[in-house]
């Protein structure tokens, strides 16, 4: 947040050419999009909600490879999914090595006979990244198994400090095996509106983007506060949007005492740093800030879900990093990029009830690993601030010159976002420019999310502006 | 489940040596156990729920090794879930061919990206062993994810008709959207005393085999039918047994109906074939036909989980071939031994709506495909089928030596259990089962239950009984 670049650093009208591709540095890589026919092609036998076929064995770095050998710069990722790009070399040799065959192979109930040095090897990968404050890590095996899970933790917590210590009483014990309080609380997950946290039912109870999603679906009465509508760019609009803001988190303390009142208390606050499939909403470190002293206050659990954010794509390796707290969080979820699912959490919320039969895959943790490594060895963070850079100021730069069809850029890192005037024409922007090679996604009702790999480099950042500058004119 | 064996069959006191260990026929695998420790011993450090650390390099076939060096015939195989034991040759293959590195390095988003062929890829594995009636199937990352989603597809499916159409109102849109009905309706699905589904929030709500497992979770208020509580061997008590069961289908009736007159109708019907976890609880062919026309009868979805019983233990691909019908179940969902998760569905339960970013994983998919081949190459049905028989009739004997000690053995195929005369019995010969070399898992409070892989030959079976007649031994 608090990007301090406006479009007024940037001259207008010029055409990206000039700033476009210096040879690939990544050798494995190819050097631009190739297309052959249009998307989906012959080859691709559209079904359903199926896009098209790919051929994944010849995609390489940001680019997908379709089974009619066309080629795109992929700038959404497997919905934000693929870290290091497609088939990266590194990862490749971690296949290849006969001595990690047996993690493939040999899937074990992580939670009851976990593999030799299985803590070790956790300590250098996921808990080398550990959010501050976070030294304990449950994997699982996506992501909404681990909201589904980091809820039950809260919940767990929330009703042992009520009671004042883990012992159940008989009654307890009783009403739970009928599905009724006390045994099953009426407790609650405070989430926002636009928030999106997984689709099964204790997820789909917190999200809050799509109807589709949540639709024919039994839920929970859980409160649903409004998150900040911000305008952008944030340092042009600070006295409306705190205003916004404070709105905001007046009425999550108010649905606090609310849901309290009818006997329904809040356990726990869930939140996105950037709400990423409801639209890109972005709040700004203060809300978060302020929010984290609510949930202290209210003495509910606080979880920032990284399961989008997460991994480097905002130039930090967690998002909630740019609010600069030391104790920003109780939980924090990942997966996604992150290869494996699960959650950090406090010591406190003791993780001896979380438990399932995987428990997450120690495979994943074996390619998790590497990616980690790869991220350290190429400085990709800092990759991913400079590219994101030249990502930003090309969208304020086509705003500028395209004001009736883009308007809101944001973003942190490569993690960025623009508006387009209506849906209708969002989608078929994103159509026109996978038929020139290159693949975006959309979120919320008219927004394209940018979700490269943390690979995508600033002559990336170049291929992709020319050719979006070049499907925006059709438009004019 | 009609096993026409009973202990008259057998002689009794018997030691089993005389039918022990001809030389293994699987090649990698080894000649039995070998304990050089305790378990778990000084290198697996015992922290919290694990039970000790493995080495899966060394462990192969049905003998799982530990960092120690202790090598353990595995008759749980983590928790029912190796298919065809550790480190199979045709596995290890997979993983060696460089052709399929792509698949475990590139994870797409399946539902929307899908890799070349993939359709025809699961037509040749995972839609080869179709349930009856059942021409299409959604992978999924895990058995609780497998089940949150056949719980959605049943809602839709139920509201749909309810509709008349696909068409949701503006007032189902925007009462979505905050959690309200008729958007998010108050159904329910009906579940069994004892089942076990899951651990997520729509599974644990029919889930009711331990407290441990929901206590503090808040839940549905959905309808919890008795499950048949039978006496074994079921062919000696067919009267009582009949009995018995039909008290809970009218059990099943009435529930049904009040959940309809309370406005929270029975959107769908979950059972397992056995129920596992819940003490390897069976009922009758005929108990699972009546309850399938209860279901027809009023309209409710049946869904058959097969998480654990399916792929192969019952000497049958799925469990509820057993019954031998031909319209046996709307929904079947998969897990542990089928690597991936997923649930085949019939037609009308269109798919369209249920998505997640990974939908399963390819790499998954490739691994069963194989493991499909090495069960039809070694005809592991019928070995399943001929260990089943001799282990069962082994229980049998050993119950009739130790009459204050055993009871009701029972089983089909190697899906065997039998319980133990108390809880802490039960729990201190699994030790000392383990502590001379066997692994082997409880269930229900006091049932020790058998879970091999589908490689658990018939000298595998006389192993185990030596072991275990030696372990029972200790407590006369």
């Amino acid at each position: 947040m608090g990007m301090l670049l406006t479009i007024r650093d940037w001259g207008t009208g010029c055409r990206f050419a000039s700033k476009a591709a210096p040879k690939t540095q990544v050798e494995f890589e190819y050097d631009g999009p190739s297309m052959k026919t249009e998307v989906p092609g012959p080859r691709s036998k559209n079904v359903g909600a199926i896009n098209f076929f790919c051929n994944y064995e010849e995609s390489r770095g940001n680019y997908l490879v379709d089974v009619d050998g066309n080629r795109m710069l992929d700038v959404y990722t497997q919905i934000s999914s693929i870290p290091i790009g497609y088939s990266h070399p590194s990862l490749m040799k971690v296949l290849s090595n006969p001595n990690n065959m047996s993690a493939f192979v040999n899937r074990p109930a992580l939670g009851i006979l976990p593999p030799e040095n299985f803590p070790e090897k956790l300590a250098e990968s996921l808990l080398s990244v550990s959010p501050s404050g976070m030294s304990r890590a449950q994997t699982m095996a996506c992501g909404s198994c681990s909201n589904e899970n980091a809820f039950k933790s809260m919940f767990i917590w929330y009703r042992n400090k009520e009671r004042g210590h883990n012992n159940p009483s008989e009654e307890d014990i009783r009403s739970c095996m009928i599905n009724q309080s006390p045994g099953c609380p009426n407790l609650s997950i405070l989430s926002f509106m636009g928030g999106f946290h997984g689709r099964t039912m204790g997820c789909l109870a917190t999200t809050h983007s799509k109807a589709i999603h949540k639709l024919d679906v039994p839920s929970f009465d859980w409160p649903i506060a409004p998150f900040p509508k911000l305008k952008y760019p944030l340092e042009e609009f600070t006295r409306e949007n705190a205003q916004e803001e404070a709105r905001c988190l007046e009425e999550v303390e108010d649905l606090i005492v609310q849901w309290r009142q009818k006997g329904r208390p809040v356990a726990g606050i869930i939140i996105e740093p950037i709400q990423a499939e409801g639209g890109d909403n972005h709040a700004s470190p203060d809300f978060f800030r302020k929010l984290r002293n609510i949930a202290h206050k209210h003495g509910c659990a606080f979880h920032v879900d990284e399961v989008q954010t997460g991994c480097g794509a905002t130039g930090k390796f967690w998002a909630h990093e740019h609010w600069g707290m030391e104790d920003p969080a109780d939980i924090v979820s990942f997966s996604k990029k992150m290869l494996t699912g699960g959650f950090y959490h406090k010591d406190e919320f003791q993780p001896y009830r979380i438990f399932n039969t995987w428990m997450g895959d120690p495979s994943k943790n074996l390619l998790l690993a590497e990616v980690l490594n790869v991220i350290r060895r190429e400085n990709l963070l800092e990759e991913v601030s400079r590219s994101g850079k030249a990502l930003l100021q090309g969208l304020y730069q086509l705003q500028a010159q395209y004001p009736n069809l883009l308007s809101s850029a944001r973003g942190v890192g490569t993690f960025c976002a623009v508006d387009i005037r209506d849906e209708a024409t969002r989608n078929s922007i994103l159509i026109k420019a996978r038929d020139k090679g290159v693949l975006l996604g959309g979120c919320g009702d008219r927004s394209i999310r940018f979700r490269p790999a943390l690979v995508f480099k600033e002559y990336h950042v170049h291929i992709f502006l020319n050719v979006f500058n070049d499907v925006l004119a059709e438009y004019n």
